[in-house]
């Protein structure tokens, strides 16, 4: 049985000042990086799951990212099965 | 001129402990989210260009990753070019 390994990335809303974000962005100009108009960070999880990626694990997945990974008020998300999916 | 967006993933090396992600597991289990073997977190960042993802602004990005995004002793960090390449 294959073992899915499904990954789900967490960004603040474009919407939503990114006060990190805009850090890195100022670093990056202090170091002399030049040509960088905007740096937004966010979470990056890689989650690993017993048995395939089946539909209904990728439901299960996309549940806990809304209850506990992202807060869906100012974080957008989006999955991505990165091996062992079974459609 | 197109301009580009450059996503850089950084998470911990496999080899070193990820606290934060096992916190995350332990919350996913309490929950009564199942089938959840291992989840690591870590930090993605959205870097938007002022220009093109030329193949010098793609290797200022891993630069810029390597010395300020990433810590490399402890992190291993991609990156992807997601629009505006130019090769």
């Amino acid at each position: 049985m294959p073992v899915a390994r499904v990954v789900v990335d967490v960004m603040l809303k474009p919407e939503i000042l990114d006060p990190q974000g805009k850090a890195v962005q100022g670093a990056l100009g202090r170091l002399g990086f030049e040509g960088v108009t905007s740096v937004r960070q966010g979470k990056r999880f890689e989650i690993e799951l017993a048995g395939p990626a089946t539909p209904e694990a990728v439901a299960e997945i996309e549940r806990a990212a809304s209850t506990l990974l992202a807060n869906p008020v100012i974080e957008d998300f989006t999955i991505h099965v990165e091996s062992g999916a079974e459609v």
